[in-house]
């Protein structure tokens, strides 16, 4: 193998794949990128052997051939070339060198034949988001994802086309919040199996999507055990999907809450902000909310610190009721809501309460009150 | 107590006095600020009984007194106020309430009189530094200090006035590197007892000059146990001094090492990071110089990586030699020299080596090699 090409694209590109390998490896091939020196360019896959990342960049190929080396040293390297270089990627033996300038390195590798690939397989529903839709499915939901291992059915973005909707739907829980959001179901995606996206696979599209303008398509491809992304040709992401069942989530979305606030988003965020300032231990992580005609009053008590309270003007005209949240889990929710003012549906102290932008908004929060 | 202060200023202040307040303590109190509404405004004192800060801002006094709270927590309180708030700090009881537009804090306090306070006592010796001239102090020598916890009398840096010299000069060392700088004496200063100036102060000073400007004056007293800086009447750090003796270190700085390379610092720093981005693990810290006539060959051995070099043109005349040192000491040291060219002064492999910007620069630095 023998390939030249700019610093700057080689960067790029190594930035993508060192991504998905992760810094500790049982497995070292795993912390190896392949490298393919083709006649279309030069190509670089990574794997965790969940998730894998394929691009190709453009470079003059002086020999076809394929090795693999170190993801993150080799990143590292072409951090430290100087800016405009030309980097030559040789093999010889089993060796791979990187010259550029007066600077060479000669890095250990390993045999391609061994790197792991995610085998192709069929992926029959196949439709198109641009770069703003898929981004606002993810960041609306992906907050409310849960970590907790044992829950793995849990642990990314559930993301299918209910019956009769004609919506995209992706649903995230944790137990204590849920998120949602819906949007006009894209051409292809009509019948498709309901999928679990992992969180590792989320985190990277994401990182991707901040590189491209906001119309630009995103080609999904999906099974029931596998996922693809392809973005405008360059970069190609390849996930399994959690093999578990997404609980019937639909049973914890209040229909008949009857309370109903709408405040100030950013007066309320902050106030809750602030109020939060004395909560500095893990247990005293609950904000109380008590509604009263024409206002709601946030407060914290924390037994080391003292109290809180902060007053903020609102539309309320129920009875009037206190209840108590998790302050980040609500911090969470209005740092999603983009509008100036957010509606609370709410029906006592225990039950689940609805948060939204407004009746036709595409997402909704569910939240789930602590005991205050 | 009874005072109102604009958020700005109280926020400014307390960054300043919660920067010395260590996150865990077993002492309450020190956790604490002391907070003193008195005539000439409002007082704010902070201490982990080594390093004491005391800072005067103006407020409105409406009733004299002083209490004790959380300094993290009431830094983190004004720094989530509105910006242009208005804060009035009033005691009651054992609480203090801080009261900023429609938010309330009730926060819980400790007796000021059981807020511990270091001695004042006399300070014979009292100099003037400019912001910028201290900085210079801290900035060439910092980075050596040591942070082996056995080696106490290595963990500040010493500051003395050497018999003759008329200078001011400051060493740190860890037994690996050295760095010293010499400033003209400033008035005052001369007969000064050589001081031990530990870490944690020094970082402080250093923090606080950052907001002055350069010719701003700090004035600086000191005995053989304590020293104090007084920033433009606003902020006073006293700390103690390490009690201990700092070795005779003039024995290490090199005197006849009879070969001198002469390099561009930038391409040597570039090139030591970059030879050095193969060096992944503890174990491979050594860069290796091979110099020879008219250039210096940077390289770098890693088992698991492979090898790394890179050639950079230089004025070396003398004989062949090879020598290894430990690059992010090389780097450390390279970061400090301001001119575009630096002067090493080598022996063999196994003498100290010298470095500094030439002859006649204030700072000097000596590197201990590694075998390679």
């Amino acid at each position: 193998m023998k390939a030249t090409v700019e610093r700057a694209t080689l960067l790029k590109c190594l930035a993508h794949v060192q991504s998905v390998v992760e810094r500790r490896n049982t497995i070292p091939i795993l912390s190896n990128v392949l490298i393919e020196a083709r006649s279309d360019g030069l190509r670089l896959m990574a794997t965790d052997l969940d998730l894998q990342i394929v691009e190709t960049i453009p470079a003059q190929i002086d020999l076809n051939g394929a090795t693999t080396a170190s993801a993150h040293t080799l990143f590292d390297i072409v951090r430290k070339l100087p800016e405009g270089a030309q980097v030559e990627l040789a093999t010889s033996g089993d060796r791979m060198s990187v010259v550029a300038n007066r600077a060479r390195f000669s890095l250990a590798t390993l045999k391609r034949d061994d790197f792991p690939v995610i085998a192709e397989t069929e992926l029959p529903t196949q439709f198109t988001l641009t770069a703003a839709a898929l981004r606002e499915l993810i960041d609306a939901t992906r907050f409310a994802i849960s970590t907790e291992e044992t829950r793995y059915y849990l642990n990314g973005i559930y993301v299918h086309a209910p019956d009769g909707l004609n919506k995209l739907r992706a649903v995230a829980t944790d137990g204590h919040r849920l998120a949602r959001i819906e949007l006009d179901l894209p051409e292809g995606a009509a019948g498709m199996p309901g999928v679990i996206v992992p969180r590792k696979c989320v985190a990277e599209v994401r990182k991707l999507i901040d590189e491209l303008a906001a119309d630009a398509p995103i080609e999904i491809a999906l099974s029931t055990s596998k996922i693809r992304f392809r973005f405008s040709g360059e970069a190609t992401l390849t996930s399994k999907l959690i093999d578990g069942t997404f609980p019937d989530y639909s049973r914890v979305i209040p229909t008949a809450n009857d309370k109903r606030l709408v405040v100030d988003t950013r007066s309320l965020a902050e106030g809750v902000d602030r109020v939060a300032a004395i909560a500095t231990t893990e247990k005293t992580r609950a904000v109380k909310l008590a509604l009263s005609a024409g206002k709601v009053t946030l407060s914290v008590t924390s037994p080391e610190n003292g109290t809180a309270s902060e007053e903020v003007s609102a539309d309320y005209a129920s009875d009037a009721i206190e209840v108590g949240f998790n302050y980040r889990y609500l911090l969470d929710i209005l740092g999603q809501v983009g509008s100036d003012s957010v509606d609370v549906h709410l029906a006592d102290a225990a039950a689940p309460t609805l948060i939204r932008e407004s009746d036709t908004s595409k997402a909704l929060y569910v939240l789930m009150p602590m005991r205050v």
